[in-house]
């Protein structure tokens, strides 16, 4: 009845991205079908292009076309500096401010073993060896600073010590543009606790 | 820089889904190519199926597969009776109610003359079509009870009326476990018009 057996699979896998549910399933499976076949037709081919095509960085584990990605085969980057960070939006973001010139490591996550997630999934493997087998000064921690990225960081950040490098982790205090009314009460103490002379 | 084109053009891609912007395509394309492949080859597959196999009833203008759906097909319904539906979805909701045994024929959307969509586009001339050669008593209207949904059931209840249909809307009030406290005005106020003896 209603919709085909072949909509109902087709809502039934849009249900896998994050943040679907079955009315939005059903909403995009309409909008592919009925408003926008070509729209549909592009999510086909670049889905099935990035899903062949796209891997790892075999150093900094953010996605690839190559076996190395832009960033670690550059020879302008400096590679005494490592930069530990969650995602590769969150690595996207901090290129686009280009504030650094160092190299990266990328986890694709945080610790989260609730859902399955510990160190071997974040490729803690590969990052120790990296530290191992690299000159490496000083390793900066970029993890989120929520519950999941600070005990990641407390899990890095332990594993970088007792190989000698130093760690710091990015600074907490007022975002630009903040207004301490609307700021929340974790960050005003932060910011009181790192206030520095002016 | 950062993710590859391949990557990229993922994301773009899926801006075409209704109400998925650049963070949320981000995150889904980071969904499908790290944590879900799985899911994104069952995308793929069923994608690519649908869009090859669904296609309108020549009839109620619904989603099938067949030339004519399943409803249209059946000797069970009354094809006296015509219920004017938005969406393949509303359509689901009134057979899951199972209170209605006539025909349907499916809008595939409402009049919306700031988005391109006519009387054309929601395939009205098949509808004109459909009273003129069946022998319809009533055409109920079942558009939404929005802006759009109300002028299109105004501009189709013209039609029918012009070949001497007979014509109703679906009642409006309160819906079942409704609170006074927390309806609208305009809900309250049809309430009270279309107060029944009891």
């Amino acid at each position: 009845m209603g919709p085909t057996s072949a909509i109902a699979a087709l809502q039934q896998a849009l249900r896998c991205l994050p943040g679907v549910g079955p009315k939005s399933a059903q909403r995009m499976a309409f909008h592919l079908l009925e408003r926008n076949r070509q729209g549909a037709a592009e999510i086909l081919a670049t889905l099935d292009n990035a899903l062949k095509s796209v891997r790892h960085c075999s150093r900094c584990n953010n996605f690839s076309a190559k076996e190395l990605c832009s960033i670690c085969a550059s020879p302008a980057r400096n590679p005494e500096l490592l930069c530990v960070l969650e995602t590769p939006a969150d690595l996207e973001s901090v290129e686009q401010a280009g504030i650094f010139k160092g190299m990266y490591f990328v986890l694709m996550g945080h610790l989260s073993p609730l859902d399955g997630i510990g160190p071997d999934e974040l490729g803690v493997r590969n990052l120790i060896e990296l530290l191992e087998t690299n000159a490496i000064n000083e390793i900066i921690l970029a993890t989120n600073l929520t519950v999941e990225g600070e005990a990641t960081a407390d899990y890095i950040g332990e594993i970088a010590r007792k190989r000698s490098i130093k760690v710091t982790r990015l600074a907490r205090g007022l975002p630009m543009g903040g207004e301490l009314e609307y700021m929340d009460q974790g960050t005003l103490s932060q910011a009181f606790e790192g206030r520095r002379e002016y």
